[in-house]
């Protein structure tokens, strides 16, 4: 995106993995979960909070809750803000 | 302004963008957003808690919550005033 | 006034700023703002607590939550205790 | 009194003014406050928490909350005991 | 008792005094209090928790509040469980 | 017990007492107690948390509330697995 | 599983043992158990939080809370990510 945004603190920007992407990289979602877990892509970290510094990096797949973080359109792509502690862990 | 606000502790200033130049940015809210993130401008910093110094700076250009901050006239103009852990990033 | 008052810990001493003083001074307080912001003078402030000294300072001009403080009548002038923490800012 | 009460912590004993003497002394409750402030004099203070003195002393006038603290009669006398954080401050 | 209790971290085991004895010693619960404090003798005292070394010895006389502790009875007598904490003060 | 269990950081489990033998020990739970103490028998023991060294060891003999603790059945036998905090002491 | 999930912070992975083997094990969930802890397999565990070192390692069989953790799939078999507090412990 030519727009650059940077994370305040603990938080980072998400771009959401699109529906059927989903599917075909292993991790399917089941329908009886209570929270969907999704997957997206790490766009922009934050510094972290004093004595915390951030474990994700610009562009690790990363898993997140159904419910996490805000939307946001920057450029006219759809984005997530969330902090760190809110994503579950990183896919290789 | 005339009259200077020195926001109290880890407070931020600001001074939200018109809608219109919102979407000439690249920063579009989407509709269906539970929470609409808004843009603005840091007009005034307060010096931070203790051992907890600010990121923000005067004439940042930020992305915060919808439902952030407090509502403030100053010299006739409008302002919010949030604490920077409210804000969510940086547009550069 | 003649009876003097010494806040406790992180508290302060204010004395509201008359309705129509607070438009003179440049603040307006927007009719639609979901909670007005106030204006006022302080009095009297504490010692602080542990390790968080205060930032105010006797004379101040401040502006604090519509909300904040509890009212107080010494020597028959009306004030409010609050805690520096909520209070938003110095008007200079 | 004959009894003697000691308060653990941060507690600190308090014997209520009078509501005339409230009056006289300066101090008038307003009747549209939403919480009215009492007045009272320390009888007996705790010794503090960890690392967090007292700053009251036995013959302080304070100012105290209301619905601040518990009632106890010792000696036929009614008092109150609550914790320091809850007293506004000390008139002089 | 026979059967030895020992308190775990700050907790101590509390017998009640009866309710005439109250009166006897100069405490009476006003009719009118919210929550009436009553009054106890220290039978055994936890070790503390990490840093906070215990106030109470056992034999102090103490006030506590009237949903204070847990019910309990040893070799056929009634003791209260209860935090050093929830013990307003000791009585000489 | 031919299955081991180790509790995790501050939990122990408890095998709960029979409540015939409840009386026998000299412990007997009032019917008009809010929530009944239980009694029970330390079978494991966590290593505790950070800075927080466990007090309770394997056999002790302990008091506990009523709703404290998960049920679980290791080899068919009952046991009780809860936070060292939960307890309210030892009987000797 | 093929692709790989690195568990962020104080989380880890778990693999849910099937009902039956649960019986197997020696461990029988009670029926009138309010909350069900349940067996499973520690399959990825995070670094930890500042610290905070994990405990648990790969391969740990642990018993957990019903309600625990979020459910997920990957490469088509079902797992549950939680944090490590809501882990009972370790079945040897």
């Amino acid at each position: 995106m030519s727009t650059t945004f940077k994370p305040l603190a603990d938080r980072v920007l998400i771009e959401a993995a699109p529906a059927e992407q989903v599917t075909a990289s292993g991790i399917i979602i089941p329908d009886t979960a209570k929270e969907k877990p999704l997957k997206g892509k790490v766009i922009a970290v934050g510094v972290g909070k004093k004595d915390e510094p951030m474990t994700l990096k610009v562009n690790d797949t990363v898993i997140y809750g159904q419910y996490s973080g805000t939307e946001i359109k920057i450029d006219g792509n759809d984005y997530l803000i969330m902090k760190e502690g809110d994503i579950y862990g990183i896919i290789g």
